[in-house]
């Protein structure tokens, strides 16, 4: 697979997917060749489970069934679409992957970053990333944008939970950059898009020219 | 949990249900206290996921998806159903379990039992049967039981497989009741419903009296 994988990473609210269209934008004028796609989703089988994840009429679930839900649905992702484009040679730009089912569910629900490991090691077949920005805000930034886009309408259930749980997220994402600082671009949100993407697309350039210049 | 768990598994055609209905006659006419279930399904959102993974539709979706599908519905089931009632004392009888998954992802798709059994640790949180019948028949009676009762309705996803996958299957039902044999009890199928429940009746009547005896 010489293809390049590439995800974004960092709660709601981080500006995550406004990146997201400004590097598919920046691929684009470089005439690079890739697919963008997102987690939970990304193909029919798994954005019906993303719906079933994300409703807010299942508060019953238990934590374990998430987990497994959220490993399934990345299976099918991994196998259907990333491996395929990765194969095919192209840029793969993924909204969220395995490093947000560890923040979120690792260390969010107390599950343990090593349980979620394990049983994404099976989802994925060994697939990883090869570079990752992790854009960091402060929960309450999250939150306020968040209610700031979506004033009215109801969160789902997993923006409805507690600063807490949001603290926590932000630490197992802390210590993930930490951990793999080869592979993840710990990247400030709280500033305006435009400083964001410049600091992403000065990384993007090097990681491109290094990848398909060889 | 001083409840007691029992299993039926075995191939669809073997008679498990009906087998089922006559354990929950007995249970009642010996006032037992018990809940009947089955998997896939069982809660809401097991039930869900069950739609999922049987849907014709989804011919595309990838072996280990099923897995983790299988293993996100046990989750709930075991979290909202299983331990709750064993908790209370009940006997808890389930139409299918760890051993289905073992048997028909491990050895019918041949992912490898380890890797079924590994999940499946994750999804059961280690909650074991006390006691599981397996219902033997060939994958012929199988096929032509079901076929006399569906005649002319579609055939699931599963169903549809060609016999070798059954005959893999079958072949892994029968490994664990060799491995495991003090908890799985291989009882011959291809007889009549009498003759079957009398054979499951004397190890259920010895396996109830040992445990609310003591």
């Amino acid at each position: 697979m010489n293809g390049l994988f590439i995800t974004l990473e960092g709660p709601d609210g981080s500006g995550k997917s406004t990146q997201i269209g400004r590097i598919a934008d920046y691929l684009n004028e470089q005439n690079v060749s890739f697919i963008q796609t997102r987690e939970p989703g990304g193909t029919a089988i798994s954005d019906k489970v993303r719906e079933l994840i994300l409703d807010p009429a299942h508060a019953e679930m238990a934590d374990m069934t998430e987990i497994l839900l959220y490993a399934a649905s990345r299976a099918q992702h991994v196998h259907e679409k990333i491996i395929p484009a990765l194969t095919e040679g192209k840029v793969v730009l993924c909204d969220r992957f395995v490093d947000a089912s560890i923040a979120y569910q690792g260390y969010g629900l107390q599950v343990g970053a090593e349980t979620v490991e394990a049983i994404n090691r099976y989802a994925t077949g060994g697939v990883k990333p090869d570079r990752s920005y992790l854009i960091d805000v402060s929960p309450e930034t999250g939150r306020s944008r968040m209610r700031a886009r979506y004033s009215g309408t109801q969160l789902d259930r997993i923006e409805q939970k507690e600063f807490s749980y949001h603290n926590r997220v932000r630490e197992g994402f802390h210590r993930l950059a930490e951990e793999q600082n080869d592979r993840i671009r710990l990247i400030d949100g709280e500033r305006g898009t435009d400083d964001v993407f410049e600091e992403i697309k000065k990384d993007l350039e090097i990681l491109l020219n290094t990848h398909f210049m060889k």
